[in-house]
């Protein structure tokens, strides 16, 4: 498997078994999509016309919540009805965490037998893009493969990670009681991305404070129309399985509403716009990089420390270099 | 003070004032960075032959940590001495903190009455480039207005918080106790830009236990050249002074450290060629904007969620005509 990234590919007939549900197959797509290797172009081509039939859920909160534990219950619900479920576990990419913090990730090893169920972590680094780029390519490599929910978890820490729970059909916010978290999540923006609020360990105490906390702030936002979504609040001990219905349910529920008010193209189509922004921001970055860019943004820094140019005049000879205008 | 950012300003008139030390004119000034107004250009322009002059200091940690404390008791430290010393805190701009997460702020007011302190607080919201572009040009302003040493303190949270406070000549990194912060830490990927750490609060229960995690974790990290600077690491409890003249002795070990390697000049160096990159890619994100390519990326991202396009190619489709290439 190693090395995945740089070999050549067969990429028509990688697709067509990834669609008809190899495993391997997928699992080498996804490290195409990983590695930015130089078919990426080529397998997102083939991929696009199979793609759109799946849901994307995201996940997200601070560690500690619980979020592989519900994870893990969601699938356990969704292929109890019969679906066919991918989970994207998206780790920070810092070179201190490594493989050390996937720990969590043990808790998914009850599907790992389930050929019904793709599990995939990613945490790749160093690549330009990074993360917030590969992880809508690894959904569109898991929805053209036949997963008809897509369980993207990501740990709610960095704006990165926050970016791509956010990149959903539906976005799930898990708190816990007792980690002072409404504020947490305030501050870490979180509140605003959530369509569906979870307060798991709801066993513990302060639960129905934190329900109350949430509850409270979510008023403070941006005032609803009649028409717009009312995010919901649930609670759960997603470890026995308890109150994770009631998580689906509402799951159900705003896709219904998103479907019923054209929401859910819409939402689409934003989160297309964005995809495009993102590539053709990096796409630039590398030309910055490559035409000379390296020398030349060198000389231009060095006059900057020296207080011969600012910085807006330095950026505007830049990129008169690089886009010829 | 209202619409400082809109208003015509007389730049060089209120640069000789900055440069004098008033006070409203670096105000002013950095009203106008703040709000990206239209003469932003001309301000940076004209500051900097002015600039380089200012040590800069970021200072990030978890909430709860005592980032603002520390940041008064360097204040206090710096003013013994006889340096001006200018502060710049940063905050995030979820729509859902606002003024209201700003509390911590009132520490700093033993300051505001001495002439040889600037505070400034900085929560610019939907300017394009936020507030890592407005950051640092805010700091050039408290340069040329002769302070000698800026702190610029952020909350370790967001990614872009994480990144201006690394963007300076010495990253301090906070750190409390019983916070499980040491991992919180490596997942924000606070650790790798601390130059200098400080376990504050270390009159809590844990202290040791933290200072030892941090040691361990930070032995774990890319393995350091003879000539590499090792990351310091202290106990405080700056709410009683305590140990602040360890951190000020570590700061002036690392700064003459930087300074004996050519390693701040190189520093400085590399950040402005990040300033550069960042204003470079905010111009062509507005370019995208501009050029008809609200209604472009519209139809291109229509054409993605349908199946017909994928987004390499909607991409590359886009920057043809935002580069003319």
């Amino acid at each position: 498997m190693s090395g995945a990234g740089a070999r050549t590919v067969d990429v028509p007939d990688l697709v067509a078994r990834a669609r008809r549900g190899d495993p391997r197959a997928v699992a080498r797509l996804i490290s195409v999509v990983e590695g930015g290797a130089p078919q990426l172009r080529e397998v997102m081509a083939a991929l696009a016309p199979h793609s759109g039939g799946a849901y994307v859920i995201g996940l997200t909160g601070s560690p500690g919540v619980g979020k592989s534990t519900c994870t893990s219950a969601l699938t356990t619900a969704y292929r109890r009805a019969g679906k066919r479920v991918g989970v994207l576990a998206v780790d920070p990419s810092s070179p201190f965490s490594g493989g050390a913090l996937l720990g969590d990730r043990v808790r998914m090893n009850d599907h790992a037998s389930d050929p019904g169920v793709y599990i995939r972590s990613m945490a790749t680094r160093g690549r330009l893009g990074g993360l917030a780029e590969a992880a809508p390519q690894a959904v569109r490599v898991l929805d053209a493969a036949g997963c008809e929910v897509i369980l993207v978890e990501t740990v709610g820490v960095g704006q990165s990670e926050v970016e791509i729970a956010s990149q959903a059909d539906t976005t799930v916010v898990l708190l816990a009681p007792g980690m002072g978290d409404g504020i947490q999540a305030a501050k870490a923006g979180i509140l605003e991305i959530g369509d569906v609020f979870v307060v798991n360990k709801a066993d513990r105490d302060g639960a129905d404070a934190t329900v109350r906390e949430l509850n409270h702030m979510l008023g403070l936002g941006a005032p609803r129309g009649p028409g717009d979504w009312r995010p919901t609040v649930t609670k759960t001990v997603a470890a026995h399985g308890e109150g994770v219905d009631d998580v689906v349910a509402a799951l159900d529920k705003h896709r219904a509403w998103m479907e019923e008010h054209g929401e859910l193209t819409a939402r689409r189509t934003r989160r297309a716009a964005r995809e495009i922004e993102s590539i053709a921001v990096t796409a630039l970055r590398a030309r910055i990089a490559d035409i000379g860019g390296d020398h030349r943004l060198g000389a231009l820094s060095a006059r900057i420390v020296a207080g011969e140019l600012d910085p807006y005049a330095a950026a505007d000879a830049l990129l008169a270099e690089v886009t010829g205008r």
